[in-house]
């Protein structure tokens, strides 16, 4: 097996690591996003650490990124960055090849989750995946036919953007009522709050985080469970619309309300089991993803070495 | 360009035709599905016709049929037909290939469409093809990365079942608030007898159907406009998911409904362009079915001869 590098840019901070088969071998030091005052200097830190990374993994051969939003992964080029001004359509692949001598490939960070997930996680020995990641933002991505689904635009797999309420309040992206809109975790904060409120219970934004819910869930707290309950509920209908579409055998969910475990696995099981046919769920499994925050590096150096194994193939 | 027999089985009649070049050189007369009192009788009437069809073209080397419902493609098996009794899990693929000596492949109904709309019709030259047939039910067919795509237990494509009222009525096959449900021939009649008479107007059913509606709205009928725009909203509103989901660059409408033309297709394009990125829309083309009620035959017959090459290359 060979090595490679896979860089996660995350909101807060960028992790790069070294991979060898499917595990993370090395991790380099995180570089926090908001230390640095723009694309440049940001970059020049990746790449720092990349350099580290390779003097003590010599082998290393490719090199993956794997960061949210729009990612145009056949032109290589990444338009903005949250949480870095002056991140303007920066021709990524092409300056990490120049700055590197590697071959390298950058990706939409749901995909490098899903990729990770299918080939070394949760996802392993199925052949139409849908994997969903929960968090502030809810996103996803697709394997079809035992292969990454991009889509046209290589836009593939916004879940969270499909609708539950056609005439809900619109979200960041243009679409009313959308999925994550409902089960992001600042709505689902709010949700907690609110029927907290309404029960005569003042509660902060903390104590109603995806962790404090779920201890309170296990606590045996009859809002929290209903929150999960209906974020379970939420998520089922979505899901079920997907299961209708694509009769995928595995669905795979990742982030923190994934580890709420059954106060959100069982509705959602529930619903698809009520609402769809036998043949499209009886052998359809839903599980939590397995990799948690190692996927985004796992994935993207998983990509970049399947990408130069194709290149020296061609 | 090779010949190939396509058998589309309708809910009222069976039509067998031979193509060439997803061209129907020669149509079988239709078969009536409920003049025969059961499989063998229907069957023996359908093997007739392949034989006719034969003795003019010889040169016809392969033969697919295109079925509704869930249709096994790999084992070649098909469960039930409607309106045929004594119709039980009839080995179809076998029983064809034995009676005729030609290899011959069965699929569902709108995969058949669809592959012949990609093929030959209103899908041309488009890699992520997104298929919808509206009738009395609607039904679905997806062509991704450029080939049909099945799903796990070939059951992909049931956009008809797929959610546009989580809270609705439960539909025939299980989902609560189905889309089908909203824009199937009936329903689309029941609420244009609705609106009406809640303006004081009695019509009929038959004055209700899709090709009156057309004729209503092109007349300047304010009623029927809206029985459209509302079809075109809800069909919108499941398009709106697939888009964000599979971002295709293709979506062709066919069937009865599809033939009101911008009545609804301007409400669906509208919805699309408003509730989606511009990324997934800009280049997104929705347009009517090309083929009409050819596609099953040209589709199944297309279908038939992609497998026999397959075969003989492996």
């Amino acid at each position: 097996m060979k090595k490679a590098i896979g860089i996660d840019f995350g909101g807060t901070s960028v992790k790069p690591g070294v991979v060898l088969d499917g595990k993370i071998v090395e991790f380099a030091e995180r570089i926090p996003t908001r230390s640095h005052e723009g694309a440049e200097s940001l970059l020049a830190a990746v790449l720092g650490a990349v350099e580290e990374l390779r003097a003590k993994h010599p082998e290393v051969c490719a090199l993956g990124a794997g960061l949210p939003g729009i990612v145009d992964s056949v032109q290589g080029r990444v338009g903005e960055l949250t949480n870095v001004p002056g991140w303007k359509d920066v021709c990524l692949t092409k300056l990490l090849e120049e700055r590197t001598g590697l071959p390298a490939a950058i990706d939409n960070d749901a995909n490098a989750m899903t990729y990770a997930e299918w080939l070394y996680g949760a996802g392993r020995d199925a052949v139409n995946v849908v994997c969903v990641t929960l968090g502030t933002g809810v996103g996803g991505g697709l394997i079809l036919d035992g292969k990454l689904f991009r889509g046209s635009q290589l836009g593939a797999g916004e879940i969270g953007q499909m609708t539950i309420d056609p005439h809900g309040v619109r979200g960041h992206y243009g679409n009313f009522g959308a999925l994550e809109k409902y089960v992001g975790n600042n709505q689902i904060g709010e949700r907690a709050q609110q029927l907290y409120r309404e029960a005569g219970l003042t509660k902060s934004s903390e104590e109603c985080d995806p962790l404090a819910l779920q201890n309170a869930a296990d606590g045996g707290d009859a809002i929290a469970r209903k929150v999960w309950a209906e974020v379970g509920f939420n998520l089922g209908i979505t899901l079920c619309d997907i299961v209708w579409l694509l009769n995928p055998d595995r669905i795979v969910l990742g982030g923190g309300v994934a580890r709420a475990g059954e106060y959100v696995f069982g509705p959602i099981r529930e619903l698809i089991r009520e609402r769809t046919m036998r043949i499209f769920h009886e052998r359809l499994e839903i599980v939590p993803a397995a990799l948690g925050n190692d996927a985004g590096i796992i994935g993207s150096a998983a990509l970049a070495l399947e990408k130069a194994t194709a290149a020296a193939r061609a």
